[in-house]
């Protein structure tokens, strides 16, 4: 109830303010009043201090009780044991927003997590809401509004960026970096301990905030990641890009998960698919989460295809380099624009897309812009990069150099395509800058090659996402995507499985399916695993099991030589190992050797219950993984990956957090680096990709069928030849 | 004679200066004056124009003839036609040194290339020394000498980087940038067309130049390769790093050599491979090429275990995943050093490295100096990272914060480790910064983590380049280091040889091995291909000639079964593909039927002089590709992969430019992205690494013993199975 927008839309837009724990000795406290009145918060400030009657130059009170007039906000600054009789007295005043920047709570260990519990749990029951502690408040710079304990450089630049921070720390950075940037801020949130609010509150506060284009996050973990996915999912529908800086890459942490799949997903892995699948443009730097939110928040978006404008052949080079970096393609010009262009630049010039308008600009300063009209033009691309940079002082010629800028500008607004301003290298914009940019109507200009194409290629990747996501929300649901298995309404799906399996559970030949999992326990071996994925329609190769030799033999002939002879058995995950599988026997006698062989591998190795299964041996084709295991923050995630060296070797992996439909998997299918080898590399037929997507799509649909209770499902291998596609082996682990 | 360093002497040190085509109305000279005047050039400026006595407010005289008292170098804008008869004028007068800014030359096509020929070689006739043309001069920082075209932005800062390009307008960017970072300049050199100083004449002269401490390129193509990598290798050995932003990165063309090798050598993948030979950092920016030179330029180095003292979590998160990148370790702090940072810090704090002094630092402003004390004496790491801001304007505690940063400033001096201060993001240094740094005694401050952490990780490369360098010169040479192949001092290769070949021309049975190779041709086919390396000491499969069926069936019995039967023959470079090949043949009667069928195969396909090989037919192992090519520029380039999907899908292949021994080709190996199957990864027995460089090396000698008439030569498979390594098939390509 507290933590919902409208409890964040009266915490961020207080009409007054309490400071509880003012102080004259306090540098928390004298920032906070130095923030509120200089950067001219309207309403009244109060400062509450049961020991001083005057705190910085004015009036203070005993305690909140004291206050007279309403109070929207209170900013605790006092003693983490004092903490909760000031929410107390509060509550009682009918004080409802709180910032807590004390700290002493969650983030000094079990007693402090103890203390924060107790504050939180007063809040909830009394109705407040908490930003904090631990935090050092926000900054609502598009309303003026300040609660917030560190200096804030000046000057605070108000615009379309709102940045939450899981560091309070940075937050400084940021506005200095953001101010050098001319990137202004709308919110800045330093979230603290989160004990109530969370990351996820915030983000969709700012979903729905106006003064709000892009959403810059500084993250470490991310607590709510239901909340959050949720979140975010709103802002890519809803147009409003959100950019992450989340550390933790080179955490090595794995899950311990007994398939394959496990050494595959890492926690910054899955964090990575997660932000890919939601649209989140994850940045490295502090200099790319602002660049790319600047960039992002400043209008018409770049798309793939850029047009180059420079006067310089060494830093337009420089630009074809990082452009291919980041998937961005500098089409050939179309032949009316080459035309064009050969008619005003010099005949030395060479026209061509990254173009160089050469050193002729600076006889003739007119070129570039003139060249910038034609390029814009040219129906072949989507945007336009000028390279150009702003005057970081009084210039020698000023009303020419200002004429000059005035004309571009004037360019830019007519041209029908979008122009991203970049210049050279990463340099303030100095204040002088800032001036001469608003008064010239220049756009923003992104800073510095090296992070401005970075941005490009995150903004172009993000307009994408968001057409894609808009494109899925207008889509009419096709049937059986949401849960492909099993569906009788996706008679494709079954008519392409030749493996002959029944979708039905009631006639499959192990007999083993059942509806409901929650008993379920340790791990399922092969049979088992399989039958539960053939009953919702993925394709198992044939398997029978074989209670004798004599059954053996007759199985083998049934299914025609050469064969395939296993044991498997309960708490014996990898059989291969304990030679307990036969492969390519060619007739009885073989199989019939097989299976006493088999059979004592498995019974020597201390399986349980162990079982021989009879299977036709595959050759050829292309092995994937498939595999689901349980991620403890965002649950079920899928891995795909190419057998062999591919994943034991290479890692090659691609992720996707659950539920993720064909078109996802596809998708995540041509992220491998081996995605040449499903095409056909190495002279293997080329695996009929939308098929290998629907079967993936189906083992997936499993995973998230069998529940709560699953820890890991894995099919390895999945065969695929050609449009043939089928599930040679599968493992599940249930949670113990 | 006059390009020596001698000539860049003088062309860099003038006393006087004439500027040629001064005019009131060009850009340039007024340029060119203003930098003369403007940044202090003590000597006399002479203007020569001849059809104005006045430019730039001064005297101007009609010719060079007619300038009064010695004239050091001229600096000559005149128009095209002009250039050689200033010369002839300037040469008569006794003027030796030219920088030529006028264009119209090379850039604009063959008629201009004849010109600029013209001119060079009546420089080259008269002695005299050419910088360009169009190029933009230069700047002598270090001396106050700026005959330079463009405006160079004040302040001009004089400092230990020198600074190489090919591009003139980069140079400005480059300048602005190096001044925000507060990073001094000796040398600035802007290339233009290299008709006859090339870069690496600049880069051998600035070796020497002892106002240089570290070299800064940009680099489109280098044009003198060996004069290139003779400095670079110098410069390596003297302990002065050179950094590289060379583009060209996105050059997708390929060389059309007939091996597989090609395929794998990019003009881009050779130049890196030259770099990283010759320990050239290379980086991607601006912001990268002027923030390593600067990190490399200040002072001891960083080594690669780094030690962080920050007061910011989440910065210390982002220095983590950053320094991952970067290849550096952030190793546990010693017992001692947490024991004594543990007993300054609040209780709250965690106690590691990555360390975060947390916000108590705002309480005491001196606890990330006594911090940083502490862990500068770690005994587990080779330097410190300290996170830390210079001030960007006047504090709001002038002295406070003055004494605060001196004492830092004074335990950096006394650290008994290196420190590399860095900032949090990328802002300009201000001017107040600037003096505030230089009065505090306060070190350079690195320009943000992200660039900052590559810069550390680019200078514990290069450290260890150079340590190599130098240990490699101290070494007495190794018998049969410079050429392995073939030298009877080196008997623990041949005794290691399991094929049984002889090393000795004279008895290899095929008796096709020829010392001279100028009249080779064509394409050498497998047996004569493996009669070339066998000769020289490279262990290769045993492999009869058969004239006929029966003397197959004789051959394969002496080899013992199973065979491989096989049909080369001139033209035909991929016998497998035209079907004549047979594996694993278990009979006298597969081998006959293989004789014929393999014959009629290739005869089928054309192939000329068709011979038959019978060879043991070989299983298991871990197939690697040993091949060389020779690049346009760099000449014969080694490049050495895994087999299969390694080489075919992922082009995964590591580089190096001739001569290269059995460590750097060791080195090679670990560079692989499989290299983990080399040391047994996937059940293979581990290859013997010392042994595979050393068979490779002899196969890279014998391609540089083959001479220039060789194109390529790639031995494809070489099969490793422990120390055995074993070349299985070679083809050999002559230039055409």
């Amino acid at each position: 109830v507290s933590a919902g927008p409208a409890g964040l839309g009266a915490l961020f837009h207080p009409r007054s303010i309490a400071l509880v724990g003012a102080s004259d000795r306090s540098g928390w406290s004298a920032g906070t009043f130095g923030n509120l009145r200089g950067h001219g918060f309207p309403g009244p400030v109060h400062l509450v201090n049961p020991r001083s009657e005057i705190v910085h130059g004015e009036k203070a009170y005993p305690s909140l009780a004291d206050v007279p007039g309403p109070v929207d906000l209170a900013f605790v600054m006092v003693p983490t044991d004092a903490v909760l009789p000031v929410l107390r007295t509060g509550a009682e005043a009918g004080i409802r927003a709180y910032v807590v920047l004390t700290s002493g709570f969650g983030e000094t260990g079990a007693d402090g997590a103890r203390r924060e519990a107790e504050v939180a749990a007063f809040a909830r029951d009394r109705g407040l809401t908490i930003l904090g502690p631990n935090g050092n408040g926000y900054i609502n710079a598009a309303a003026g509004i300040t609660p917030y304990g560190l200096p804030i450089p000046p000057p605070l630049l108000r615009g379309p960026v709102g940045v939450v921070l899981q560091s309070g720390a940075l937050a400084s950075s940021v506005l200095t970096f953001a101010q050098a940037r001319n990137i202004g801020v709308s919110l800045l949130v330093s979230m603290g301990n989160e004990s109530m609010l969370s990351v996820a509150d915030v983000v969709g506060y700012l979903v729905d905030d106006p003064d709000t284009r892009v959403i810059a996050l500084f993250l470490e973990s991310v607590r709510q990641p239901e909340k959050f996915v949720a979140a975010a999912r709103r802002a890519l529908a809803a147009g409003k890009p959100v950019v992450a800086l989340k550390v933790g890459r080179s955490d090595l942490a794995r899950h311990t998960a007994q398939a394959h799949t496990g050494a595959l997903v890492g926690d910054d892995g899955v964090a990575d698919a997660v932000f890919r699948q939601l649209g989140i443009a994850r940045v490295r730097s502090i200099e790319d989460l602002i660049i790319t939110a600047g960039l992002l928040a400043a209008g018409p978006l770049p798309g793939p295809r850029l047009g180059v404008v420079t006067p310089s052949g060494g830093a337009s080079e420089i630009i074809a380099d990082r452009a291919q970096d980041e998937g961005l393609e500098l089409p050939a010009f179309a032949p009316a624009t080459v035309a064009a262009l050969a008619a005003i630049l010099p005949a030395f010039a060479t026209v061509a897309n990254p173009l160089d308008v050469t050193g002729y600009v600076v006889k003739d300063r007119t070129l570039l812009g003139r060249a910038l009209e034609i390029v814009t033009a040219d129906p072949g691309i989507d945007s336009v990069l000028l390279l150009s940079e702003l005057p970081r002082d009084v210039p020698a010629d000023p009303p020419a150099i200002r004429a000059l800028f005035e004309a571009t500008a004037a360019r830019i607004a007519a041209a029908p395509r979008p122009v991203i301003v970049v210049s050279n290298s990463l340099t303030d914009i100095t204040g002088f800058g800032r001036e001469f940019q608003a008064s010239t109507g220049y756009p923003p200009v992104v800073g510095g090659i090296e992070h401005g194409i970075q941005a490009i290629g995150a903004a172009a990747r993000w307009s994408r996402a968001h057409q894609e996501a808009v494109a899925a929300r207008a889509e009419p649901p096709r049937p059986g995507a949401a849960d492909p298995a099993g569906q009788g309404a996706d008679p494709a799906g079954q008519g392409a499985d030749p493996a002959g399996q029944s979708a039905d559970p009631a006639v499959n030949p192990l007999g083993e399916v059942s509806g409901t999992w929650a008993a379920a326990s340790g791990t399922w071996a092969e049979d088992r695993a399989a039958a539960v994925l053939a009953a919702r329609g993925v394709p198992v190769v044939p398997t029978e099991r074989a209670a004798d030799e004599a059954a053996a033999v007759e199985a083998a002939s049934a299914i025609g030589y050469p064969v395939v002879v296993k044991a498997v058995a309960a708490g014996i995950a990898h059989k291969t190992d304990i030679g307990a599988v036969r492969l390519a026997l060619p007739d009885a006698g073989a199989v019939r050797a097989a299976y006493r062989d088999v059979r004592a591998a498995a019974c020597a190795a201390g399986g349980d219950d162990v079982r021989v299964l009879i299977q036709p041996y595959r050759t050829g084709g292309i092995e994937l993984i498939a595999g689901v295991v349980r991620d403890p923050a965002w649950g079920l995630v899928l891995a795909v990956g190419l057998g062999g060296v591919w994943v034991e070797v290479l890692r090659d992996a691609a992720l996707r957090v659950l539920p993720a439909g064909p078109a996802e998997i596809r998708r995540a299918l041509g992220e491998l680096r081996g995605a040449a080898v499903l095409q056909g590399a190495r002279g293997a037929e080329p695996a009929d990709l939308d098929r290998v997507a629907e079967v993936i799509a189906r083992i997936a649909a499993v995973a998230t069928h069998l529940g709560d209770h699953l820890e890991s499902l894995e099919v390895n291998p999945l065969l695929v030849r050609g449009a043939h596609v089928e599930a040679l082996d599968a493992l599940i682990t249930w949670r113990s």
